[in-house]
């Protein structure tokens, strides 16, 4: 039985079996090094240093954030010398981060617009070493990038003409499933560009859902993924991992169970969050497929099942998450551990980063 | 326009307007003292110190905590001498913590089973004041609570029999809308306590979405309310308060408008979170009636208007979240502000808090 796991933690708490972890990390990387393909792991899943630098050592070619709060968190350590943010970095305080950042390590930047050139272009005018930038193309997934090829080739134009800045390539965030129609764009875009004198150095794409078939679009120079260190739920319902796959689980205590068909856990959505991605239920509890987490408020997580529950109060359920990338936000600590061994309480040094 | 508004502030960040939430706090104590009702207020909402004893200078009679680390949290820098955990309280290492701070304040708990309350039994047993316990009552709501009224007299007469504690009384988390029914659930119990010989010194019960119905309830010598000290877009829904109530805004600046109808902020779920309430989109943008926040990713928010958007990069919005309680448990500081002027970054001193 599950509760008399991890009997020195407290609960709710979020775990990650390094062994787990570890060992994605290592067969993506195989994967990648089988293709000829450069890694470049998204860290916002895990937000520890521990891990990007073990993704460095077994290969990967430097990390990807989101925001430069998160890089400086990443790189305060020392050991990680390569950053790449995939976002559009707006604003004084932001880009005087970036500046003092791209003092220390090799950082680039994605942008989207003329504003945001611009504004980095005030910041580096008189730096030493220009800062790269990726224009960021919008392939279908409609969140950030420029509309087309045309504009892609534009602001690659605008960014190469400004002091400070050097045009590096281009980066997408490709929508699931679309990697022929990815590949068009962006080819188009590449020809574009270099019709009119500039070099496309890199094409970063990414993304777990499709990371079994990255190397079907081999005009990327580089992936960038995270989810596929921890894994969640939403992962293995797609078919991308096993349950076995899955690093990152809530140890959670039942503390009622008010009915023959019902039971509450002391993790609600501080823990689990209310995230579905398109999914029925808050997670899944390990080695209880019967069992579904309906309802969730902040500290109370309640579980109905079909036919009779079959808890007691006290027992400890070990839940993979729907999402695990934003479970790992919610706690200051994650508890490592290997197997049935705790090994640390460590701090989630990227936690709650967001500028 | 929105876009000067608060310039020393970096986005995206969590405001609070202390009038507005100081004004929210005074109406309902106003409320309460007109109907002879006591204010119990719950912490989980604001995590503040400061606000706690704002609260308790008003009138309330203590606090309301959801865990054993947000009571630690919130009596640490004194002030506040009365608190109420509604939380089955499981577990050596809580129900030790428990302990210790029961030395230092009043502390009562509230339980819905058996194994429960033999914890605490244990964790008291020598202690010089025993624990008084509110019997936690499943009127409808269907988290957490004893089944019926009999159960409830059979779990407040194991109370009193078990030594270091003592019954002190029932407490519901009542469905919203159901207060007829509520009231005669609670009524049996307390006649079937008080004909075993107990006596029902306490009935607690609360929720924000029917908090100016709560006169109806005479039975209840407690309310517990958290959400009303911000509100947020789920009460202005319900017509609890309107948009000029709503104490805390998150502040996000527009980094890219992609097409003529679609744009992206720099709050996503790690700030909005993914609460949803039972609403369609992720906020209301204040001003804006034709802006929807339709998809969050963790750093993203996506807006689309049916007509011309009519946003710049760099623009800043307010926005009002669907769920205050869930956002200022995201980031580790908000940004506390009257009106125009910006006061002081304070840290959220109960956040993540989940022991």
């Amino acid at each position: 039985m599950r509760q008399n796991k991890f009997s020195s933690l407290d609960t709710p708490s979020v775990i990650v079996d390094l062994d787990v972890a570890k060992a994605n990390i290592e067969r993506f990387q195989t994967y990648c090094d089988q293709h000829g393909m450069k890694l470049r792991p998204h860290i916002k899943t895990h937000k520890l240093p521990g891990l990007a630098h073990y993704q460095i050592e077994k290969g990967a070619i430097g990390i990807t954030c989101q925001k430069v709060s998160e890089a400086e968190a990443m790189i305060s350590d020392g050991g990680i010398s390569d950053v790449l943010i995939t976002y559009n970095i707006l604003g004084e305080a932001k880009t005087k981060r970036l500046r003092a950042l791209a003092d220390r390590v090799m950082v680039r930047v994605v942008a989207d617009n003329s504003d945001v050139v611009k504004g980095l272009s005030l910041a580096f005018a008189d730096a030493s070493r220009s800062l790269p930038i990726l224009v960021e193309c919008n392939t279908g997934a409609n969140r950030c990038g420029v509309a087309s090829p045309a504009l892609a080739r534009d602001l690659a134009i605008e960014i190469d003409d400004l002091p400070g800045l050097s045009f590096a390539g281009l980066m997408t965030y490709p929508p699931v499933g679309a990697a022929a129609h990815v590949h068009d764009w962006l080819r188009n875009a590449k020809a574009l560009i270099e019709g009119s004198g500039l070099s496309v150095h890199i094409i970063s794409s990414g993304g777990s859902p499709d990371m079994w078939k990255a190397h079907e679009m081999p005009l990327a120079t580089e992936y960038r993924i995270g989810t596929y260190v921890y894994n969640d739920r939403s992962l293995v319902m797609r078919g991308t991992c096993g349950w076995e796959d899955c690093a990152l689980t809530v140890l959670a205590t039942v503390v009622s169970v008010p009915s023959a068909n019902h039971a509450v856990i002391d993790a609600g959505s501080k823990v689990l969050t209310s995230d579905l991605l398109g999914l029925d239920g808050h997670g899944h509890v390990l080695g209880r497929d019967d069992l579904k987490i309906d309802q969730l408020s902040e500290e109370h997580g309640r579980i109905w099942c079909e036919g009779a529950i079959n808890l007691a109060v006290g027992d400890r359920l070990r839940i993979v998450p729907n999402h695990a990338c934003v479970v790992a936000n919610m706690l200051d600590h994650v508890e490592l551990v290997q197997g049935n061994t705790v090994l640390a309480s460590t701090p989630v040094a990227a936690r709650g980063q967001v500028w």
